[in-house]
């Protein structure tokens, strides 16, 4: 069956600082009309960074619309016309100060498929060096570096509770046991 | 390191049929002010439901705001006033037309918390009976029962690319192997 929706119009409906929103008119499989609204997203990256003594580099950062703390891998925007695995490489230096030698693609997934077009791309980094972060204004996060057992752990006693991350955990465990191939990028 | 961000004003700045966008203006850890834009959401609950000869039931459906389909385990919003695994027992009822005679909670996750408050809560179904389903007017979906080691090598391979689907996958895994408990609800 082919559950295709296509497109009749559409505009967006909304520009803020941050979010934008798009309100389509579409055809539904059964000819019938429907409204769908969503949130356009440039993409983003996803950062399994993993030292040498097996340790991640993790993320304590507060989000205002959960009104809570999380733990989380490295991430972010990806910026007009960037390669997403640029990326991932201005991202972790940005905001852990890490750089890697090498680099892996893990794979992409959607977070929000209800209500925004976001795709995240999952890189591993390893071969780490450490140097001066440099945070956007009005950033505000805490690194650490947590033993990657321990964090798996913290991906089930809901310590880490952020789906990206979670994802994220899952991957590079299947890529641990070989059941991921990881291609370098 | 205190990485709240206290609220000092906001409003409602989008509200469209299915969205809606608040922005507050909020303190930052060093007396700055910025402004937070997000999705209000009333969260949601995602369901594992494994039959006894081991499938899970999935479902194929067109999510139009990333433009194709996708391989997911059954979700939906809670309704006012809903207890979370009230919503478990009717989206699946509803999208797939099971009853489970078993229920379990495997935790929760927030999808995107960058820019939604949305947390999804995550149940494992068992006991397993098939009666008709009630899909709401407009909602377009397949159910499939799919083998519940193929449904994980599709969350590694690319063909599962729901992040909320993968997370569930990741913890219905460890519930398996006796590392998360599944509070029986």
């Amino acid at each position: 069956m082919d559950l295709t929706e296509k497109k009749l119009r559409g505009e967006q409906v909304f520009s803020g600082g941050f979010l934008k929103v798009t309100r389509d008119e579409v055809e539904l499989p059964d000819g019938k009309v429907a409204t769908r609204e969503f949130i356009r997203h440039p993409g983003a990256v996803a950062v399994l960074a993993l030292t040498d003594d097996d340790r991640l580099v993790m993320e304590r950062q507060y989000r205002y619309p959960a009104g809570r703390e999380f733990i989380e891998i490295p991430a972010g925007k990806i910026d007009p016309a960037e390669p997403p695995h640029e990326t991932a490489r201005r991202e972790l230096l940005e905001e852990t100060g890490f750089t890697a030698s090498q680099w892996r693609y893990l794979g992409k997934a959607w977070p929000c498929i209800g209500y925004a077009d976001e795709v995240i791309h999952y890189y591993l980094a390893t071969g780490l060096r450490q140097q001066a972060r440099q945070l956007d204004e009005g950033e505000f996060l805490e690194v650490m570096l947590l033993d990657r057992d321990e964090v798996q752990q913290m991906a089930l006693d809901g310590t880490i509770a952020d789906s990206k991350t979670i994802v994220g955990l899952h991957w590079l465990a299947a890529w641990q046991q070989g059941k991921l191939p990881g291609e370098t990028v």
